[in-house]
């Protein structure tokens, strides 16, 4: 079992507090700290003496001394803070986010760090739920889902060896967590999670929105597979419109993608191919079963 | 607590096992019948005492002096086997069938028994799984369901009474089971379906088609979001491939008024029109939120 020393949380939704939970639960770490924007949270986060060893005022406080700061805000004050508590983190200290999109989080935040004596690695544990809030921490929240772990890889010399490290430490901390660890790097990372998260929202969303704009409300008619196909466009309107604008070229790029081939689709259903349907459905149910 | 007499099943796939599973543990009728075209099938449903009285080698035994015959073939079969029956059938006898897209089927059914003095009225209980045949046959399987019930609006005189009678029958059969019914005209059921059952299925289908294209397997990647939105495409490409064919018309506008509300999300993108976008999402969630 890794061990992992102080472990600070910046932000206190649910991922935060969830992997302070697992950390503290597993007796990974020798102190679980955190910080919240709000003072009604960290309220609640005091409360939660299974969770949190100690809650301050600042982000500045709570990173003092710490050996792993894990900024689990929104994706837009990441770059800033990671900033602002710089000079405050004690040398060797490894900072990393959990943004889940990472191209311009990482490049600021690389070009920050670079010349630092800690080291910024993003990271990107795909876990979650509809459910937001210290009071749904969830420390097997983790379990099997997959997480991403962005370096930088501009690094040269000595520096290389100490971000490698840095990110053999996080792939180690994620994985005691329960999580399948992959390193990418951030273009890659971007392009994967707009086809696996942000397509599928934006798909389910515009079934959605031209349902809602019919004269019958056709929601008494469904089932579980309105239901399921649907489910995504439940989550927070202010959180994916901050993500549809960090990842909006490669989100484009899907949603073409996507329209070339719903085209393809209409075209043989106008032209009653049965053969070029048949063949389209088999293709889809072959990929969909092939999913773990 | 309503009573049927003697219910035959034509057909042994998932929904007539179920019925007739429901209605004998219900005490609901007087006896469950079936056949099925396979010889291996009847053999099973043979062995299945708690779901079938008697299960017969042909659909015209099967129907001989039944009060209600339930038509649970593939859509396909559903007109030709409803005229076979016909001569066979006691005075008064109600037949429905469990078919999907109800156009085509009611237009031809209520067509071959305007002369008779048995009645046709189309039946579509909206309850499934991916699991067919009858050792998944589920009591459960109707609970709060929605059932369309679509009799022939254009009988007259005595016969129009008759036809009220049989649909009345036919409503309290699904609401015994649990289901909530709804008495529609055909054409008003295949809009619905299209946009509650047929849309998400292509739209669903249409998302693992493009990601199949793809040159990296992004399924490793997935979570419960891309899992959730994909699961339909799982169903039987047979089973689609029929329902598309039949219901053609109100597939292909729903497609389209998709497209068109897609082309507006991707113009929002494209411009960074973050106004739009935002109000885009809120409205998919307030329409999400809204489903019971």
């Amino acid at each position: 079992m890794d061990f992992f020393g102080k472990v600070a949380v910046l932000g206190a939704g649910l991922i935060g507090p969830s992997l302070a939970f697992a950390l503290k639960k597993n007796s990974m770490c020798a102190e679980t700290r955190a910080w919240s924007r709000s003072e009604s949270t960290r309220q609640k986060c005091r409360r939660k003496k299974s969770i949190f060893d100690a809650v301050f005022d600042s982000p500045l406080e709570a990173v003092e001394g710490a050996d792993i700061v894990v900024i689990s805000t929104p994706t837009l004050y990441i770059p800033s803070l990671a900033s602002e508590i710089l000079p405050h983190l004690k040398r060797g200290a490894i900072v990393t986010d959990v943004g889940s999109v990472k191209g311009e989080i990482c490049r600021k935040c690389f070009a920050a760090y670079s010349g630092s004596s800690a080291v910024f690695v993003g990271s990107h544990p795909m876990a979650g739920s509809e459910k937001i809030g210290v009071d749904f921490a969830d420390s097997g929240l983790f379990e099997s889902r997959p997480c991403f772990v962005v370096a930088d890889t501009s690094a040269v010399g000595e520096r290389a060896e100490i971000v490698r490290n840095a990110a053999d430490t996080l792939r180690k901390l994620w994985e005691g967590v329960g999580m399948d660890v992959y390193a990418v790097d951030a273009d890659t990372h971007d392009t994967i999670v707009a086809r696996v998260s942000h397509l599928p929202h934006l798909v389910a969303g515009t079934l959605c929105v031209s349902s809602a704009a019919l004269k019958t409300d056709i929601r008494p008619y469904s089932g579980p597979g309105f239901r399921d196909t649907t489910r995504v466009s439940s989550g927070s309107p202010e959180m994916w419109d901050s993500i549809i604008a960090d990842n909006r070229a490669k989100i484009l790029e899907a949603l073409e993608d996507y329209r070339r081939t719903l085209d393809g689709l209409i075209g043989y259903v106008k032209n009653s191919d049965t053969k070029e349907i048949a063949q389209y459905l088999r293709t889809a149910k072959a990929f969909r079963d092939g999913l773990k």
